[in-house]
C-alpha cells in the first residue's frame, strides 16, 4: 500500500516490518479522541483562514461519518496504514477528495498523537477517579455498618492491640484519599494541549492554538514545542500512581486472604466473589483477592518498561515513544475492574464479628495497657515495660491469659498492681483508652467518619469538574 | 548487651541476627530529627501534665547533650542497641538516670520512626527544590547567552527541522518545572505528622499531637494511628518522582554524550568536568554525562525495590519497611550530586556554534518548509509531501542540497515553485516561520525566557515556604 | 452457567468477576498442549487400569475431534468456562458423555495447567534457539562479506582506537552466543513433567508419572508435587534471559541509530526498514531498531511483574500465578519479532566502508599506538602516556592530526621519537598490530570465525534435540 | 592531585566531580583480586619478555608488600586516585620507583576491572553455593526429624488436602536445588578471562592470555576483546539468579511468618532469631523472616537498576557501567546472611506437631478423599465432585466435619458410600494414598530424601571444583 510519506523511498515496507512497526492493533482505542481532536484542528485552520469554509465543513462532516462508522462498527482499520491517524485520514480522503489532504496542514503525527493520548489519559483519570470514590464509599459503609466490632491489630502479624474494626478500614480510606491526591497531580500535568508543536519546532501556519485548547477543554497548552511532542511525564506519572494504588490493593487483598483463611476466619466473602476448585470439592477461594494482588504486578511491570524506554532517549520524538500506550491501556483497565469489583466485594461480605472479638479473649493484646497502668501509677515507661514482660512469660508458661493471673502474683512482680488492674485490662477499656487524636476509640473513629464524608464531598467537586473538562 | 524489650525473652538475639536486624548503620543518618522530636515530644508531655516540668527539663538537656556530643563526633552507635531511637535513649538514661525511661512514655518506635523519617524527607525536599531551581537558573542562562545559536532538530535521531539551541534547553527547563511541580505534591504528602499513633492503635495518654506538630512545623497530623505508622506512600512517591526526574537528566545526558563525540562536535566540556584515559592519550570522556545516564538505574531500582517490599504486606507495622531509608536515602544523595553537577557543567560548557549552523547547510532539515510552501501556493498538505518527497530523492541521488536544485528541476516536480523558494530554504527563515505559540521562532523563544523567569519566582516563594517549615 | 466445581456454592459467580478471573483469552494459545496433554493423559489412565481400553478410545477420539475443530476454526472459547482446560473439557463431555468426567481423574488444573505452560514454553524455546541462531549467521555473514573495513572503535562515546567493522559485529555474536547458552538453561529447567501432582498432594490414583513424560518428551519429572504446581522458576529464567537478549538487542540498537545518522553515516538501511514521517518529506527514520530497543523496556517489564507477583506467595497454587502468562506470551512474540527482523535487516543494510575509513583519518585514534611505540623504545608506559598527552594538546592546538606533526617537534616533546613513527600511526599498523589473542587484527578475526562456525554448529546439535523433545 | 591520564588535560578535574565518579570508596573491596591479578599479569609480561626478570620481580615484591599492608590496615584509599587500579598503581611507584609504570604495559583499566569483578564474582558465587548448599542440609534435616508431622497443605491460603511437613520443606529444596543450577549457569559465564583485551582492541604487545588465565584459575579466556571489556552479563545473571533465590527465600519467609502467627500457630521461632517491641510487651516478632522477605526488594532492585543501566549503552566501555558493583556487592551480603541465618533458624525452630495434626480434625482438607473413594467405586470424577461438595455444604450449614455426616446422610446424596467411607477419610489415610511418584506418602518422601542426599554430594563436588577454580 503507498504510504502517505513515501516520496523520497524507492522501495515498500517489508511487510513483517509493517505489522511490527503498526500500533492500529491498540491505538484504535483513541478513535474518538482522534476524530474530535481532528474536528477541533479543522474548525481552528478555518477560523484562522487556513481552510475556507467549506473546505472546513467538508471535513468535519467527513469525521462526522467516519465516527458514526466506526461507532456502529462499520470501520475495517488496516494495519499497511500504520496508525489510527493514517486510517482516519486516509478514509477522509476517499469520501471527500483531496481536501481531506489538507487536515494534516500545520501538524505532524507527533503532535497529533499526544493530543489523542492527553485526551484519552483525562477521560481514564475521570473514570478512575470515580472508582476510587466509589471504593472510598464501601469502606466507610462497611465502616459505619460495623461500628462496634472490635478484631485485632496487628504488627509484625503478631497480635499488638485490639482496634475496631472500622478503625483498620479507615486506614485504607485514607491511601485511598491520597491516591486521589495523587491522581488530581496526574491531572494537572495531564492537562495540557500538546497540538501545534508540529512535529518538534512549531508550524510555519498562523494558527491558533488556544482555540484548540478552549474548544477540547483543555486548561493550559505546552509552552515549548520540542516539549510537547517528547514529553510522557504524564504516562510515567500516571504509571507510578497506579502502581501505589495497587499496592494499596495488594495490602487489601493480603488482609481479605488472611482474614478468609480457616485460621483467621474473619470474614466470608460472598460465593459471587469466590470460585472454586476443579478438584477439591470444599474449596472457595478468594481469587478475586489473590488476582488483584497478583495485578499488582502487571502495574509495577508496565511502569518499569516506560522508564525502561524512556532512559537516555535525546530528544524529541522517537519509535521507541510508540511503546507508550499498551502498558497505559493495560494499567487504566486493571485499575478500573480491581476497584469496582473491590467496591462491590466489600459490601457483600459477611464479617464474623463474634469470631473477630472472641479471639482476643484469651491472648495478650492487652499488655500494652497494663503497661501503661503502671506508668499512670508512677513508675517509668521501660521498667513497667520490663515487669508486664515479666508477667507475659509467667502467663505463657502457665498458660493463662493476662487476666488470668491473681493480684498476687502480679503484685510480686510489681508492688503498684491494684484491684483495678482487671478492669483496665478488658478488651473495650483497651479500646476506648486509646482515644488520643486518630487513635481507636469509638469517639475518635466517630470523628474520623465524619471528615471522611467531608474529603469524600470535596472530591466530588473535582470529578464534577473533570466531567466538565472532557469531551 | 540487655534490650529495651526484652522482659518476656529466654534467651539473647544471636549475634548474627543482631548485625542483620540493625539498623543503626544507617539511620544513624537522622540523629537530629530523632532527637529534636523527641525535644518537642518531651516538651509536649510536660505541658500536658504526662511528665512534671522538672522531668521534662531533664529530658531536654540530656538530649540537647547528646546531639552536641554527636556532632562534636564523640557518640559512639552501637549495634546491639539497633537504631537511632534505642541508642538515644540509652545514653539518655545513662546521663539522667531512670527519668529518662519516661521520654518513651506515649510513643513506640513506630511512630517514632515514621517522625524522624518524614522530618528528614521535608528536609532532603527543600535542598532538591533548591536544587533544581539552580539547574534550571543554569539552563536560562545558557540559553539566554546563546539566543542566536541554531543546530539541527531531531527526531528519531535524525535531522529534522532547525531549532535555536535556547529552544532546545528550554525543552528540559520545563521537563525540571513539573519535576518541581510533583516534588510539591511529595512535600503535601511528607508534611503529615505520624507522632502519637503508638505502635498502631494511639495511646492512652493525654497527649496533645497538634501541639507536636505545630514545634516541629507540620502542616497536618495522620487523621489514623494505623495508616500513620504503615504509610510509606510518601516515600514511594518521592522515588516515583526522583525516578522521572532522573530519566529526564538520562536524556540529558545522552544528548551531552552525543553532542561531545567527534561525529556531532556541537559542544565542549570543560576539563573539569571530564577525565581521561589510562591508556588512550587522547581521551576526554564526558564521565559525568555517563555516570549520571548510569544512575538512573540505581535510582530505578530503588523504586522497584520499595514497590516489591510494599507488595502484599498486611497491616500495620512489619519489619520489612525498615528496607525504606537506604534505597531512599541513596536516592537523596544521587539527585544532589547529580543535580549540583549539572549546573556547573551547563555554565562550564563552550557552545560550538558555528559548527551547529554550519552541518545545516548541506542537509535537508528545510524540506518541511519547502512542503509548507507549496501548501501556501494552493496545493493539500499531503500532495506538497509527495512533491517535497521526490525533490529530497532527486537531490541526494546527484548529491545535492534542496537549495542546489536549479528552479526548473523543481517546477518540472511541481510548476508551483517560483524564484521565492530560495528565500524560504534559508535556515533563518525557517526558524522565525515556526512562530506559532511555543515554536522555535525568536519572538517566541523569547517570551518563553520571561514565562521561565516568573515560574522559577512562584518556586523561590514554595522554597521560602519549605524554609520555615523545616527546623 | 453451571462450574464444574459448583457443588458447595450457592450463589452464582458475578459476571464481572467471571470475566476478570476467567483466562481463556490468553490460555486459549495453548489448545494443542492443553489436548496432547490430555491425550498422554487419557492413554496413562488406560494402561495403568485407571479407565478401560474403551474409555480411552473414546476420550481420544473426542480430544482428537476437538484439536481438529480447533485448528479448523470451529471452536467457540467460552468466558464463563474460565480457562482453556474447561473449555475441552466441557465440549468433551458434551460430545461423548459423562466419560469425558473420568479425563479429569487423578488431575487437578493445577498440575495441568503447569504441564500446557511447560510444553508451550519447551515449543517456544526451540523457536527461540533458531531464531538466535539465525541472526547470529547474518552477524557472520555480514562480518565476512566486510572483513577489511575498518571503523573507528569507541569507549564513552569518543573514538578510542581502530577496529575491524568484522570485529565489532562479533562482539555481539559472542553476546548471543551467551544467550543461547542460558537458554538452554531455561530448557534444562522447564523440559520437568509436572503432572501427577494433582492439586498439591500427588494423587490416590495408581499413575505412571514417567509414561507420561516419555509420550510428551519430557526428560525429567518433578521430584515433588507441591513444587511441580507451584514452581514458576522457569518462567522467571526465561524472562531474566530474554531481558538479557534485549539488553543486547538495545544495545545493538544504540549503535545501528547513531550509524545511520547523518553526523555517522556508517551505514543506510535499507528502504524496507524503514519508515519516513508524515510531514518531513525527507525523513527515513530507523523506526525498527528504536522500536527493538523500546520494546526491551516491555520485557524488562515483564520479568519485574512476576518477579512481584512470586514476592511473598506461600505454597501452593495461589490465583496470582495465573498472570505467569501474558507477560511470557508477549515476550516471545517479541523475542521472535525482534530476532527475526534484525537478521534480515543487517544483511539488506549498506555499509559505508569509505566513509568509515576516512573518519579516521584526521582523528587520534592512533594515539595509544604512539605511546607504545614509545614503550618499545624504552620508555615506561606512564610516560609515554604523557608524552602523547602533550602531542595531542599540541595537535589539537594547531589543529593538526598526529601524523601531521613533524619528526622535530615530536623529538621536542620526547627524543625517542624516529622516523619510523609514521608507519606506526598509520590505521592499518594499528589494526594488524593488536594480533594479541581476541584483538582486531585481521588474523585473530579470521581465526575467531572459525571459532565461531564451531559454536554454531553445536547449537544446531542443540537445536535439533530440541525439536525432537517437542511434539 | 596530578591525574595518570591527565597530559592533554588542561585544567584540573572539580573535587565534586572526583568525589563523584571516583569508585575508591566501593571497589576497594577487590584490592586482594586487583593485586593478585596484576602479578599474574606482571609475570607474564616478563615471561613473555616484555619487561625484565628484574623488573617482573621488583613488582612483583611491591605488590606483595602492598597487599600485606593492606590487609594489615596500613593503607589509606586516596578518593582522587580514582580506583583501586590506580591506588594501587600509585602507591608501586611511590615504592619501586618508574619501573611501577610498567605494569600498566598492554593493559587497560578497561579489562583490568573487568578481571578483577570476575575474580571477586568468581570468589562469591563459592561462597553463595557453599551456603545454599548448608540451607539445604538444614531442610533435610527439618525434614528428617519431623518424618510423621502432618499439617494442612494450602493452596489459595485454603486448607486444601493435609501433607507431610517433610513434604513440604522439600519443596524448598527443590527450589534451592534448581538456584544452584542456576548458579552453576553463572558460574560458567563468569569464569572467562576478560586480561589482554586493552581498551577495547587488543593489545600490540605479545603477551599469553591463556598463561594468565591459567594462573588465575580461569577456565576461558573472552575470544572477542570489545566483547571482553563491555560485558556485564554475568552480573546480569547473577542478579536473576539471586533474584528468583530471593523470591523462594520471601516465599518461605512469608510461611514462616503465617506459621509464627497466634492464629496458625504451627511454629515457634527460637528467642535468637526474634525480637520484641518497645511498647508492647507481649510481642515476640519473626524480625528476621520479614527481613528477609523485605530484602527481596532489595536484590530484585539492583537487577532492575542493572538492566536499565545497560539499556541502549553503546559499544564499548562506558562510565555507566562503574555502577555495575554496588548492587552486586550489596547482593553478594544480603544473600550470604539470609541464606545462613536460614540455615540456623530452620533448625533452632520448634515444630508444634501437635497443633499442626490437631486442626486438620475439623476442617474438610479430606474432601478429595472423599471424591476419589466415590471414583473408585464406579463415579466419573466430575459427579464424584459434586456429590461431595453437596455434603460439604450440608457439613457447614450443620457446622460438622465430614466424618461426623452419618452414612444415612451420605447415602441420601450418593448410594455408593459405604461402612469404609470413615477409613478413607482419616487423615493419615488421605496421605498415604497419595502414593504417586513425588508425592506426601511417606514412602514417596523418604524415597526423596535419599535422592536429595544423592543431590547434594553432587552439590559438593561442584563447590570442591570451584574451590580449586579461585584463587
Amino acid at each position: 500500500m503507498t504510504k502517505l510519506w513515501g516520496g523520497r523511498f524507492t522501495r515498500d515496507t517489508d511487510a513483517n516490518v509493517e505489522e511490527f512497526t503498526s500500533s492500529i492493533s491498540f491505538d484504535q482505542r483513541m478513535y474518538r479522541q482522534d476524530i474530535l481532536g481532528s474536528m477541533a484542528h479543522a474548525r481552528m485552520l478555518g477560523r484562522c483562514g487556513i481552510l475556507t469554509a467549506e473546505e472546513t465543513e467538508q471535513i468535519i462532516q467527513g469525521l462526522t461519518s467516519i465516527l458514526a462508522d466506526i461507532e456502529a462498527g462499520n470501520f475495517t482499520f488496516e494495519i499497511a496504514l500504520e496508525d489510527i491517524h493514517m486510517n482516519v485520514e486516509k478514509r477522509l480522503t476517499e469520501r471527500i477528495g483531496p481536501v481531506g489532504g489538507k487536515l494534516h496542514t500545520a501538524r505532524s503525527r507527533n503532535d497529533q498523537v499526544a493530543l489523542d493520548t492527553h485526551m484519552y489519559m483525562k477521560s481514564a483519570i475521570q473514570s478512575i477517579a470515580t472508582l476510587i470514590h466509589g471504593l472510598e464509599r464501601s469502606l466507610l459503609e462497611v465502616a459505619e455498618a460495623n461500628l462496634d466490632v472490635i478484631l485485632p491489630g496487628y504488627t509484625h502479624l503478631q497480635r499488638a492491640q485490639p482496634v475496631l474494626f472500622s478503625h483498620h478500614l479507615l486506614a485504607y480510606f485514607h491511601m485511598l484519599a491520597r491516591d486521589f491526591e495523587r491522581l488530581q497531580g496526574v491531572w494537572n500535568r495531564t492537562d495540557i494541549m500538546p497540538l501545534g508543536a508540529g512535529a518538534l519546532a512549531g508550524t510555519t501556519f498562523p494558527i491558533d492554538r488556544r482555540m484548540v485548547a478552549g474548544e477540547l477543554k483543555f486548561s493550559r497548552i505546552y509552552a515549548n514545542s520540542m516539549d510537547a511532542v517528547s514529553d510522557r511525564d504524564y504516562i510515567l506519572e500516571f504509571l507510578a500512581f497506579a502502581s501505589i494504588l495497587m499496592v494499596h490493593l495488594s495490602r487489601l487483598s493480603e488482609e481479605m486472604i488472611l482474614w478468609s483463611s480457616t485460621e483467621f476466619a474473619f470474614i466470608e466473602l460472598d460465593d459471587a466473589h469466590c470460585t472454586g476448585s476443579s478438584i477439591m470439592p470444599q474449596k472457595k477461594n478468594p481469587d478475586v483477592c489473590e488476582l488483584v494482588r497478583g495485578k499488582t504486578g502487571r502495574v509495577v511491570g508496565h511502569l518499569m518498561a516506560m522508564l525502561t524506554i524512556l532512559k537516555g532517549l535525546p530528544m524529541t520524538y522517537n519509535k521507541d515513544l510508540q511503546e507508550d500506550k499498551e502498558g497505559a491501556f493495560d494499567t487504566i483497565d486493571t485499575l478500573k475492574f480491581s476497584l469496582s469489583v473491590y467496591a462491590d466485594m466489600l459490601k457483600g461480605m459477611k464479617v464474623n464479628s463474634q469470631r473477630m472479638r472472641q479471639v482476643l479473649d484469651d491472648d495478650f493484646s492487652n499488655a500494652t495497657d497494663m503497661a501503661d497502668y503502671l506508668v499512670r501509677k508512677g513508675l517509668p515507661f521501660r521498667e513497667a515495660h520490663a515487669v508486664v514482660g515479666r508477667a507475659v512469660r509467667l502467663a505463657i508458661e502457665t498458660q493463662r491469659s493476662l487476666t488470668e493471673l491473681p493480684l498476687s502474683e502480679l503484685q510480686a512482680l510489681c508492688p503498684l498492681f491494684g484491684d483495678d488492674i482487671l478492669a483496665a485490662l478488658r478488651i473495650e477499656t483497651c479500646i476506648e483508652a486509646r482515644n488520643s487524636e486518630g487513635g481507636t476509640a469509638s469517639a475518635q473513629v466517630r470523628q474520623s467518619l465524619t471528615d471522611c464524608h467531608s474529603i469524600m464531598q470535596l472530591q466530588q467537586t473535582t470529578i464534577d469538574m473533570y466531567t466538565k473538562s472532557n469531551i
